[in-house]
């Protein structure tokens, strides 16, 4: 089973890699990342190159695709080879799927349409604008289309579709496998959780990266 | 503040992106990927690789290390060139960590003899032989070594040191940047809460492969 993890420059690395760890677990899974144009692709936070070791174009019919977010969404927004392809191989995926802002790219390509769908909070305004049914939750299904919100929200998707695809006793054995029994230090990992100036401060920030 | 990942073949590549993830988001953070050779590492379930930009020659002086685990650690055990490195530069870190089976690259380097630490569960039994004190704790702090449970537990291991480092405040933010707000579907991310029979068949596979 192929499962295609699309790379571009400035992607957040746990956005793909979270899905990674647990749908390459999977029995049977081929994965392999891919981009445009094969090679190195940067990470946001700098310091870390992932390998796209395919092209676009060698991978035809994924069975299932991953697609991250992270600031070069707005580029990757921008590349007809992307969008095109993802509107061809979600003709025959089992599931296409998005992390983060991942979503407004499978938006940008006109999946999303009239679909409920997800993302990070703080973009969550963006999916309206694309055609989507926004819905604040950790990760949403509307048919094959699996969005999850932003970054850490990849790896409890991956999971509820790895118990989809393969039975929940697999399921249970990668989530043992990974050790995912999480124990988050500060429990401020939504907006409702944390402090509002914290919010704020994130808001403002993301404002002013847009702006520039 | 120089941020050393460790990389070598057949690491566990969300033990190394889960905290490059968190840590990276500090301020002034100045993360780099290592190896003993720089180039790309070839992550345990195939299909990815993540490039080490550096050698281990061009970092002398981190101020944190973060050691990954995955099958790659027993060749990683025998590397000289590592050991050394990691014996010489923990002199100076602020923090020495590990992820996973990565303790046991910090035991084989003499770094945890008489500390508290920790490891995947499934090698909690190795960590002894190497002269540590086992803790069958999601993490563990002892001085500036710090050492975390299976794979997802990295995570959790960073947001607690990015608190520690720049003040609960930008622990705070990162979590929810990151929006981790963790909803384990199954459950059974412990070996306490896992059905007996699913932790016994990781047993035997990690039986069977290190008899391989």
């Amino acid at each position: 089973m192929q499962i295609a993890f699309v790379l571009f420059d400035r992607l957040t690395a746990l956005d793909a890699v979270g899905p990674y760890e647990v749908l390459s677990r999977l029995p049977d899974a081929e994965p392999v990342f891919v981009a445009t144009e094969a090679g190195p692709k940067r990470t946001d936070a700098g310091g870390l190159c992932l390998i796209a070791e395919r092209s676009l174009a060698d991978v035809p019919r994924p069975a299932i695709v991953v697609v991250p977010g992270g600031p070069g969404e707005r580029r990757a927004r921008q590349d007809p080879v992307l969008l095109a392809w993802l509107s061809r191989v979600h003709e025959h995926t089992l599931w296409t799927t998005s992390v983060c802002t991942g979503s407004l790219i499978l938006g940008e390509a006109g999946l999303l349409t009239g679909k409920r769908a997800t993302t990070h909070w703080l973009a969550m305004d963006e999916l309206a604008a694309l055609g989507a049914r926004p819905v604040a939750q950790r990760w949403t299904l509307d048919g094959k289309i699996a969005t999850a919100a932003g970054v850490s929200a990849g790896i409890d998707l991956a999971l509820t579709l790895a118990g989809r695809i393969a039975g929940p006793s697999v399921g249970q054995a990668i989530e043992l496998g990974l050790e995912y029994d999480p124990s988050p230090p500060f429990g401020t990992g939504s907006p409702e959780r944390a402090p509002a100036a914290t919010v704020d401060r994130l808001r403002n920030l993301r404002r002013a990266r847009q702006a520039a």
